[in-house]
């Protein structure tokens, strides 16, 4: 058979239901496979896949079963951004990747980009919190939990071993247990370096539970994930225990800046911040108040390679804003759980790895951790960007009402 | 001035930091600015931008500022999947796109596909809850905010009137107050056909509030949004009152389907859902306890041009697992808070718009809505698919885990 | 048998262990059988029970199995205050009793009472929310689901009539359901005037429950209640949509009460409210943001008969304090869910009949309603005046501190 | 003046106004003044207080501002109730005093204690958390919090020795920190044995802030509690971290005791368990999942002299019931945060030193700390036979409902 003979062949079968997406031959390259899955669900659907085939980066690299291409997101650049950080000064000039479909988004960011900026950049400071997994086990019941937990914080040297043993770029920092009666959590928390981390961490705890936890307790895992870990959820104990990466990031606005570039003032400002950010988040029964975290969390997340459904996750962070007198601010950001990676993930991808290296971030080049860092203190200054001008778009249009309403 | 000259002119000036990345003339197309701004990070950073910048798609239908190109993200195909719905039926084959760089996700949602397929389709229902727009108000004290929201119920035509002024896909359903003292919310909640509808909406409340409700009332809005909207945050508001679509889904599977497909037993299943989604979701202070909802919305929001920032509220969902005796289970998953649109945002570009079509989503084709609703129902079945599959790997671990003890 | 010989034949039974606590024969008064019961207890544990013992309420009036006596706890008087409301106008003193054990509380409200006297007195409204309480079904999925609930839309007025046949104070409201897959959750709202109505309501819905939703529908009552009624515990479900009366209070405090009374200034104030309400609960992951509403909430409950276990939902409250320029201050609290009543429960008892009549409430005086506004209306004004003093407390210290720190 | 006389002059003094409530002169007798308060609250107000002033206690051991007496709360005996925990055995029956105006609560508690004793008591055990106080402290921002994080870390030595300085019962056991930009909380956490210790705690927080902290590093404290403690509001810092003593209770049911006793079988209990108060409680947005421990902990609480005003936190607790095949049940209760004393507080008072007797709590009698542990034990078993008490009633009503159903 020739080539093609053998794609039209794959191609048939598909089409046919004879065998599922899954199933095409290993012979077939993956360009290949790709190719033939388009074609069958072409000819299934009645819908073309010609722009989604037009993918540039190598199909081995796409960690995607079923694969048929790619999709395209619009990236634009915001800054240039100034970072006081620790992988990072305001002497260098950061323009930050993000991708979105939200028109004004990163006009927006620039803006804030504009105001910190003016303000002599923003200092960052990150708090390496680590990758958590928390499988879930269940004893007989309270004796056997409080042995139980007697046992793993005794052997807790022989756990990070075995953690240890197949990565010299994981480990375990510590194991933080929460139980109710006869159910066990224990949330193991890692230092993965470079890599976000998650899947080291589950085969880690996998191979800690099965080779030495279960059987030397009798006390079975129940699930690798418990939900106390917690990924990709919204959950108060990533809030307050911080996950993957904790970044704070603050500036000082004059009362110039607020003018100027933020076309408001510090009083509009904190009203907006006071009876949105904090209130109104509190009336809604939000887990951390501020004003869109996640826009810019989603379009740095996509641009970067990272894991995009941890915006679940990352968005539960705080804004601060205030009043500092004479017409000055004070603005700072918490993200308190933030996975971050430069290795892993979709890091490698074509279009990611020049988004990274666009902010100086190419693997190898720096000391392991730095690259993470870097990337972790450019989002914490992007974020406070990014609230600094919603939130001043926002009260100025108050401002703009007021006037209204004075004229009236 | 040749166009390459006229382009260098320009790289120059972006290089220099004469003019800043939005400052590119008008006279240059956006596939030209997109160009200039590409060569000079490339010359200013030392990074190439080459594989960004070679995007399909007309890049006039980017909504992105300060644009240089496309973010590639690797997508496959999940399916078929079977839905009875009701703009959908069992009969008609769907095949998902899921845009992911996380391996296996796409497999394992196929495997929750074979499941549900052989179940005889998920069964899904979906609310049109509406998307939601809270500005928030500063009355004068308690007095004031009576009389302000009396003012409002009663000439509840009239602003609805403007609201639904300059669009004929924007209506009006209803507005939710919520006071605590001189501050009010008011929470329109809009139908907004097949569009996710958040610009539209904000566009509406400003010239409601604009235009008839703070002239006649005296009282000022401070922000258009007050945060119990609530955009793009994890929030009980969402969770308990819905946004967007509310979805739910459903299946039985019998003995067979969850030994033969999902390779676990009823009680291992029962028993992850309840240590790990209901127990350790309580624990963890989740809001919503689920699995892994969150990766199946990010994979479906960034194939189908949805705004991925959504994800933050999205991801609040449940799922339950339920013994039906017998090794049968019945399955079931609630997403509250699910904003989606086939028309605007994202789902206009030329990937996206492949990913639609692909599930039969051809924007005109249908009455209003059906589209949107269409796409909700195949979500719904996709994030119960994707809950059955994860966790029954994590149960049928615990089995081969459960083995292993007992051979010891 | 003498009456001393028949005490002392059930006595020896049930220090024997031949009876139970509650085995005592209906011959014996309630005040004797109490008798009864402390005598044993005594010469099983060797403890006195005299002072449990020295009650001066009927006992027949109490609530309460296995009765053997009475708890006192100390109160005091908080006062006079003044409030603006619709059962009650400022010309009229209120002396507010609180049952306490915790020192320094009664004179910290007693303060805020004497700034919000000053102030002319708070101004309060309350909203009539009603009673709920929430029975969960369950269906056979999510077709049966619609149309159970389609059903109960439509039969809303023969449930209604069930449910209010017994009581001519008991009105249903509305029935707001929320469901996930099979189960199903109806949330009755009642209005039950005077009483704080959880009985009422249990039996009105068990009542409607088994003589015709369930019969007619054929979907099972799995328990009456669902735990989304919330009684008696901390959950966003009644902090949203409230419980019992919502109580809205503010006044307005001159800089002069501030320096005065208060002994703080507003600045100092504000930053109290900003940096330990509003910012402080948002980092504790609190539902609500106040300083210590339970303080006054657990004291006015004891001292008036309230069910003091609804403590656990009333405390989720908020509290705002706002510059208003020239050392002036806005206060206000919100109370969400507070179940309130003045018949029914504790409240018959003769301490707590003291105690509301104190307050010029005794049943019966006035129109159906008013005597429990009243109540609410009071308790409003209290907690802002238990707030206004904390705050100021703590304010003032920094106060003193930040001269401390001056000065060395 | 004769004693009548100048009982007589100072009534008329609070009757005229002259003087507030607080301002009696220091001669009178604390019994006179409550006295004096009385008569002139009853001319005022034209209510009697006769009753009220009926107390038994002295009244010098009231910690009551403007005291008038008492009021008067029925208590009843739940039990004999049997715990297998550190400070107590199952040989030794406990009769728990329940202070309420619930009628049924008593009964209901008491059939979860034959249920329990069935079972051979209840397992408990207690992890002696600590009271905690968290101060608020505001720096110039970032790089100021970590130096003073950094500082307090160095100095914990000396923080401690001041903390401890003037009280032998407690024990500073760590400092938690929480930061957002320049605010900063540190969560004090003290050991305090048999006091509840929140009195305590604060003044070792204040001295180690006044006379160290602050000073040393010029950071101010705005405020001595900045709600991240959290005292009486339900807050996940408290539920995750845990506060007071964290008590864990369970037993194992045969199907006998779950027929015979409980009325009801596993399988109808276990589904008011998971539609209740998992997917209930989950649905609701709570905190903790449980059915009322409220009204056991606000009985308890009021019995035994505690701060009933932390209900607020203590009510976010957990219970499970599981099915342990062949009818038989597995029940356990998690209290996360219980503040608990036998010293200070109300414990003092009469009625409550005898309610806590008859539980063979005597202050002195034991080694430090026995007497709270003993406290939280038999707490912690109540609760359990709550629980199950209340939960089997709604489980076998559901029973009777489907005879209803099958039988019509």
């Amino acid at each position: 058979m020739s080539h093609t003979q053998f794609r039209t062949h794959w191609t048939e079968a598909l089409v046919k239901g004879d065998i599922g997406l899954h199933q095409l031959p290993a012979t077939l390259s993956r360009k290949e496979a790709s190719r033939v899955r388009r074609e069958a669900l072409q000819r299934i659907t009645g819908s073309p896949l010609g722009t989604i085939g037009d993918y540039t980066f190598d199909p081995q690299s796409a960690k995607c079963e079923n694969f048929i291409g790619a999709i395209q997101i619009p990236v634009g650049v915001a800054g240039p951004l100034r970072v006081n950080g620790r992988a990072i000064t305001a002497r260098e000039p950061v323009f930050a990747p993000l991708a979105t479909t939200e028109g004004a988004l990163i006009a927006s960011v620039s803006r804030g980009c504009s105001a910190l900026r003016a303000a002599g950049g923003a200092v960052v400071r990150v708090d390496d919190v680590g990758i958590t997994r928390a499988p879930v086990f269940r004893s007989s019941g309270i004796i056997q939990t409080q042995a139980f937990l007697a046992w793993v914080h005794t052997h807790f040297d022989e756990i990070k071993q075995l953690c240890e043993r197949d990565s010299h770029h994981l480990t375990l920092q510590d194991i933080a247990p929460a139980t109710v009666g006869c159910t066990i959590y224990l949330r193991f928390r890692f230092n993965s370096v470079d890599a976000m981390g998650m899947n080291m961490a589950s085969i880690a705890c996998d191979r800690a539970i099965t080779e030495l936890i279960s059987p030397a307790t009798g006390v079975p895992c129940i699930s690798i994930s418990g939900n106390y870990c917690t990924d990709k959820k919204p959950a108060m104990v990533n809030f307050l225990n911080g996950r993957g990466k904790r970044i704070y990031a603050e500036a000082c606005l004059s009362a110039d800046i607020v003018r100027d570039i933020l076309k408001t003032d510090a009083a509009s400002l904190c009203e907006v911040q006071y009876r949105k950010n904090l209130l109104g988040s509190a009336m809604a029964g939000a887990i951390g108040c501020n004003a869109h975290h996640a826009n810019i969390l989603a379009a740095f997340f996509i641009a970067t390679g990272q894991d995009v459904a941890q915006v679940a996750e990352s968005a539960m962070g705080i804004t601060c804003i205030e009043d500092r007198g004479n017409g000055a601010l004070y603005a700072s950001i918490l993200l308190p759980d933030t996975p971050l990676g430069t290795v892993g993930g979709g890091t490698g991808l074509g279009t990611q790895r020049e988004a990274l290296a666009l902010m100086g971030i190419v693997p190898g080049a720096k000391a392991p951790g730095v690259d993470t860092l870097r990337l972790a203190e450019i989002l914490g200054a992007l974020v406070l960007a990014g609230e600094l001008s919603i939130m001043a778009a926002q009260a100025s249009h108050h401002l703009v009402q007021a006037h209204v309403q004075l004229g009236r």
